[in-house]
């Protein structure tokens, strides 16, 4: 079998056809999935998997240049469609994976079917007036303390970025999946995260999508989720009382309704043709 | 995604690139492989599936005629073998899947690399100076009772096969999984089983085997699989401390070093080219 598949630790399992596929955030891995995927193994075929250097993928596989943007990974989900021969793709990506996702169906929007975009950020600094949510110089400082201290950054920043802070086991969940990330990957993944800028990428998708937006989630203001809802063409947005930045862990049940009411709505195929 | 995949319920993860496709035996599913997976998952990729009518498999996809055989599982084996583009195969076949595998490798011998046949028989009946460990009546009377009370077969015959009764955790397991077996399927599968002649096709073999044989097994005894390693041209025949009929639940640490031994020995290409 395919080295594509060995290298993302790709797993394949339920009983339905149409397939969907998960996409983890920085730092974490395709474990993240586990409150999501038994409410549609019944119905769908479900890829999970691990970005290069998360997970049980081949950290060896990391290069710098080939994931110095975010298209890197794009070409990674792109190759497992491939390989796995999916069409009709769900794709369900979660904070960076969100816009990699966009990448991915920008380049085969034929293998997409829909976009489930939770907690996305097409740019997380402010311009002029456009809302991200950073300044340049704290993203410059988050990144900088990053360098200086991959432990000591995890530990500080994952129990924020989870919210929630009366179930600190959900903290401590991500802090140690920050910490367990490889170093250098890491460092290199938040940089290219945090400084990317997909903007210009949201008027070009043809996939109809879902923006999952929690409600105070420092990473992903709800400005920028309304932002993404205005500028990619077929979206749909949900304010989600689910708070934090991690809702496939802290809100599980409302992230499942929100994505069930979603793929009721008939396909946009379906649409065009009644 | 395919249909195929879909229907047997097929699970595909690990980190190495060979496959290893694993099938379980009557009333079973692929949960049965539980103890022998971790095992390998960091060195193959790992296939399972449930057949048709097992597990959480499309019961709806039975057929009579297409199941009259063993041939018609050993097409679902090779319909999945072709629908992950598998190569290289190691196929693990437990009890009656030995067979099933057998005939898969004799259909399309260049996707198998090796087969492990835990438990094989080529026919369960004696015949001549065959000596199958059951006479003609014993296995009609076998198929009577399954007929006229599955249940009931299920949870007498259950703890005879599974021996090692010191466990008795151990024929519990095997007689809840009998029981949730679709009942007609069950009947069915167990007639084309008990009732099957494969003897004439050990020698078309072309794939190496290893034969592995427990002692004290009431459905395989020890003759029957001494009689494969002398018909089946490239096999290895281990006579297993494990007692009982299913050495994956009863003997994993025992199983898991029988097949490392015998994928430690060079592949037969290797051994042709030195």
């Amino acid at each position: 079998m395919s080295a594509v598949l060995a290298r993302h630790n790709v797993k394949v399992f339920g009983r339905g056809e149409q397939p969907m596929l998960f996409a983890h955030g920085y730092g974490c891995d395709q474990n993240m999935w586990r409150f999501i995927t038994p409410a549609f193994e019944d119905r769908y075929r479900i890829v999970l998997f691990d970005h290069v250097g998360h997970g049980q993928s081949d950290a060896a596989a990391f290069d710098q240049s080939r994931y110095g943007s975010l298209q890197g990974y794009a070409d990674d989900v792109l190759a497992i469609c491939r390989e796995l021969g999916l069409e009709d793709v769900i794709f369900v990506g979660h904070s960076v994976s969100a816009m990699i996702g966009v990448l991915a169906a920008i380049q085969e929007p034929e293998r997409f079917e829909r976009l489930v975009l939770i907690g996305p950020s097409p740019r997380y600094i402010d311009d002029d007036d456009y809302v991200g949510g950073f300044k340049r110089e704290d993203i410059e400082g988050l990144l900088d303390f990053l360098d200086s201290n991959h432990l000591g950054w995890s530990s500080t920043m994952a129990p924020v970025i989870m919210g929630n802070p009366d179930r600190p086991e959900l903290g401590e969940e991500l802090t140690n999946s920050f910490c367990r990330t490889n170093p250098e990957i890491a460092k290199h993944f938040a940089r290219v995260t945090f400084l990317s800028d997909n903007r210009a990428d949201l008027p070009k998708v043809r996939t109809k999508a879902l923006i999952l937006q929690c409600s105070q989630d420092v990473i992903a203001p709800e400005a920028v989720g309304r932002y993404i809802q205005q500028n990619l063409p077929d979206s749909e947005f949900i304010l989600m009382q689910a708070t934090g930045h991690c809702p496939n862990l802290s809100a599980p049940e409302e992230t499942i309704e929100a994505m069930e009411a979603f793929l009721r709505a008939p396909a946009p195929e379906q649409v065009a043709a009644s």
